[in-house]
């Protein structure tokens, strides 16, 4: 069983509308909805490649009942999430049809009591014990100490689980100091913890603070991975089209997967930037076109070893 | 006891963020969630001002439970909407706190099957009996006839209960065939009906369509009242500043109540000015200014009566 963490669980509500003008009233044409945070979405990818999941985190209130309810219907996956006295945050996504693009509004997700915190590490620990690998995904939410990314990580290695640690900001700089086995920032996220724009110099400088390995998302120019094992670059094979929502998530379910089968990197990074690149093409955000995958794994990606010592 | 009809009920949520800006991500720095639709907020008023109510219309899904359980901590109103398959359309009322501006988003509302809406007017039809005085109030969902309005007046007038209608575009127009008591549109309402936008004359002209008595709101001048008893405008004392969500609701509840009260026109609509007034002034959205109502009511509100006959 693979595990995610995602303390900041969310119901993704999706509108469209016909041309956003701020300070004007809107009719909404469509309205979706599906779980979301980082963790939850690594795991209806990795259940959609046939891993057993089990997810944790919290979820509270009816909007965490509305997230809890759609969990049963996706195969593959356990829902091991903590139940928390707030509710589960709402993002909403304005999709503009006109122009296609998206303005986003984040709810900054319900306040965790010290008992609920507590409640929820025990969990955590218990369900190491049946985990091959684990990641810990998103932001924390407000009640949720700073570094709590670096007991989860402790714990982890402390189980002889694998640990992916997928954050931004200080929760990010902090989990660091623990040592997990990898974490997976954009170029943003990688500059902003290391102060370097340059990703290869700034891949290294992350893993001297803690990471054994770092695989960076470069957005279209796919992944660059600096690991103990050697250097690559894995890139899809032209610019691909489409709605970037969860490629990012799609990776670290490619990188996790790899993980837990013991592939080579190159193969790990084949994985992690098809699924990326399918679900960029994908017509609804967050899903992955499976056909689009199956060709890219085929014959798609381009990985290539880089010079430098790891 | 007045009843309240809100066919298309709402979860009315409030966002507050730091400048909206489209195709930008934004944090959310507070969540407000409040049960909406006009037909509840007329009832919240009536209520706060000592009024048995019964409110009814449709409610469904998770968000139409959370409207219920919210109502239930209402002193004065009595829950008794008709369950739907579909779920409670929410708003969206995105605050930037750098101008003060709102930007809408409006959900569509659920789907109402034919047995629903059956089901809707043979509770409606027993909820009449009761009835001092009923408000139909706010847009159609899905499914609901464009027509449904003119029923449910017609059934008020057959067991003898005033009906107020507030609403808009053809639902109006069609609901004024069954000659409702009172319509309470807004200028542009009223200009879209009509054709005029001189509002003596939109007025008179609502009239002839089948409305007993207008009153038109006209923002910050006030009312225009044009009834079978005489013609009179009714303002604040001075520009009122403020948020004027929900005015126009407050101005159905005082209309309402001075209706049950017998009261004679010009102290309906110095009840229903003061109530608009105090509701821009209050600092919450769609509640209203207690003291400013009153300090209003004692003699803030210039009724004057107009020349021409009724």
């Amino acid at each position: 069983m693979i595990l995610t963490v995602t303390l900041n669980t969310a119901l993704d509500i999706t509108y469209r509308v016909q041309g956003l003008r701020p300070h004007a009233s809107h009719r909404v044409t469509e309205v979706t909805e599906r779980p979301g945070g980082k963790g939850l979405n690594v795991a209806r990818v990795l259940a959609a490649l046939g891993h057993e999941v089990t997810v944790t985190g919290f979820a509270g209130g009816t909007t965490g009942a509305v997230v809890r309810e759609h969990l049963t219907g996706v195969h593959g996956v356990t829902d091991a999430l903590v139940p928390v006295e707030g509710a589960t945050r709402r993002t909403v996504a304005v999709v503009d049809e006109r122009t296609g693009d998206t303005t986003q509004l984040n709810e900054p997700g319900p306040a965790v009591a010290p008992a609920e915190w507590n409640a929820f590490q025990g969990a955590y620990e218990d369900l190491l014990t049946g985990a091959a690998a684990v990641a810990l995904c998103g932001s924390l939410p407000p009640g949720v100490p700073v570094g709590a990314y670096a007991g989860l990580v402790r714990a982890a290695r402390a189980a002889g689980v694998p640990v992916l640690l997928d954050t931004s900001g200080e929760p990010l700089r902090r989990g660091l100091a623990a040592r997990p086995d990898l974490i997976k920032p954009n170029a943003d996220e990688l500059a902003e913890l290391t102060g370097s724009h340059e990703p290869q110099r700034a891949a290294q400088a992350a893993r001297r603070r803690g990471a054994r390995s770092v695989v960076a998302s470069l957005g279209p120019e796919g992944l660059l991975a600096v690991t103990p094992e050697g250097r690559w670059r894995a890139a899809p094979p032209a610019h691909v089209h489409g709605n970037p929502t969860g490629a990012g998530d799609s990776a670290v379910a490619g990188l996790l997967s790899g993980l837990v089968e013991h592939l080579p990197w190159p193969d790990r990074l084949t994985r992690a930037v098809a699924l990326s690149a399918a679900t960029v093409r994908a017509p609804v955000a967050g899903e992955f076109d499976r056909a689009a995958y199956e060709e890219l794994l085929g014959r798609g990606v381009a990985v290539t070893a880089e010079a430098g010592a790891a």
